[in-house]
């Protein structure tokens, strides 16, 4: 039993990560830039040293899951102020906290960090190659683990970094920002076109499996250790795949799909290494992407009465 | 004769680079965070979208050496909120607005983006070697680059990166978040006591001589090149040496060296190539470090009224 904060507690992945905390008998509080009904919810910015400092003067937290973030990379395009407001300045102000109050932090990056490397993804490709990160989200998530690091060896802070890479399911709502699932879930529940571009894999991963996961690091907290965490290495499928799923699940037509050739920007395959957490977090995917497809469109037929 | 902007223009670098671009005849504007009783001079915030719009809209500039920023690692560590906000959110801004009125763009980083790599500092070490960032400042002038690099490869914009290495000299006021020469030269003149770290060996640049080098990059600007900016490669001396020189220059008593051991964070000897200045940018020093310092003592005497 240990008290815990999850910043950015009523996002996508926070509100799942809370869930799975609570589950474990976990005395979870969230914070966010909303408000929430939630009794241990605050509404707190964690890019305001003054709201943070206020809530962490009040309770006194073991771990803290750092998730508030600005998230998605055309996101971070159109809203560059708030992303580094919230990515960096934010981490920093967590990190000053974190001297003060010595809660051992999780700090979510991102596989953007890995840039348009094409090889096997292993966490140390960071230490063994010179990558350049091609957008400012991306940036703005290597920053942020740069400051984890410098923070440990200047002051002693105890932090672990996660990648996430392809996380999807229930309490992801639909905007244009967000990953392919939500895009093509939503879109195909309610007649709109999506477009399907071709020649990429991805590797994608059921919300609850990453999250059981991350629950796992305070079992097992190794300060200054960084890990991949997604489904596993063989599942990953083309993006037409996927859309074919979706079409399955959601009962859509064909005619939605708007299939064009490679995006831009972005790599065409991503191979990412998840042994790390295995060995040391007992990692496992249990949902495969089409039962865990199946469950994210009940999500949102519910989530939007569709 | 070009149009110019210089921002961060009333700056210690700022003010040596309008003079050096004046006296070749440019029309030069400059813009800071602080007002100014030239003519030409703006007060406008790099870190504010509006104020740099305004600017950008009334006048047509061929060249924009974007200097305005946070400068120094504890300067950056102390006041990290400032620094994010000019150095990252800041040159977004210019590159957006670069994006718009296609002036040439040059972008001050600085050779703490090289971390502690600790052997020969050319500019090709960021594309050859995992190198990562020790503090906030070396993080966001290395970020500032990747967006540099990015919005070059997705909207053509042209941008030249310089990373300058121990300027001093002339318009550099001080602070104790200041350089070694500015806090040996001030502290000396006032009879104040100073810190000398053994076993650290660097290179000093006068600012008039690195001012030509940049003023030169409009005679030959190779959109997506980066240049070291310093003085030439065997000018290194040991920190004691300077300390030297600077009594010596400022007749102040001995007693005021507190001579310390190696410094923490931070590399014991820093060797730069400076060959890739040479050959596109005509860069020569002039300026050896006894004239230099000389030259500073005097100017420090009349700004201080020492």
């Amino acid at each position: 039993m240990s008290m815990v904060l999850v910043t950015g507690g009523r996002g996508f992945i926070g509100t799942n990560l809370t869930n799975e905390l609570r589950s474990r008998g976990h005395d979870v509080w969230t914070c966010d830039i909303v408000q929430g009904e939630d009794p241990q919810h605050v509404k707190a910015d964690c890019g305001s040293y003054q709201q943070m400092d206020a809530l962490l003067r009040k309770h006194t937290f073991d771990f803290v899951y750092h998730l508030a973030a600005e998230y998605g990379r055309w996101n971070g395009e159109d809203h560059y102020e708030n992303l580094w407001h919230t990515n960096v300045i934010g981490t920093k102000h967590m990190l000053r906290l974190q001297q003060q109050h010595r809660f051992k932090m999780v700090f979510f990056s991102s596989a953007e960090v890995y840039g348009d490397y094409d090889g096997l993804m292993s966490e140390d490709v960071m230490d063994r190659l010179p990558i350049k990160q091609m957008n400012d989200y991306a940036i703005s998530k290597w920053a942020g683990e740069l400051q984890c690091l410098n923070h440990a060896e200047m002051f002693g802070t105890e932090t672990v970094r996660v990648r996430p890479v392809g996380c999807y399911g229930p309490h992801e709502y639909y905007s244009t920002y967000r990953g392919v699932i939500p895009i093509f879930v939503y879109r195909s529940l309610t007649g709109q076109p999506f477009t399907v571009h071709a020649g990429h894999r991805r590797i994608f991963d059921y919300v609850e499996d990453t999250c059981r996961t991350f629950a796992n690091i305070m079992d097992n907290f190794l300060a200054g250790e960084v890990y991949n965490v997604g489904s596993q290495e063989d599942w990953d499928i083309t993006i037409e795949e996927l859309a074919e799923i979706v079409l399955e699940e959601t009962g859509a037509s064909r005619d939605l799909v708007d299939l064009k050739g490679e995006e831009g920007f972005t790599t065409r395959v991503k191979i990412v290494d998840f042994s790390k957490a295995r060995r040391d977090l007992s990692h496992k995917a249990k949902i495969d992407i089409h039962e865990g497809v199946r469950t994210y469109v009940e999500w949102v037929r519910r989530a939007y009465d569709l």
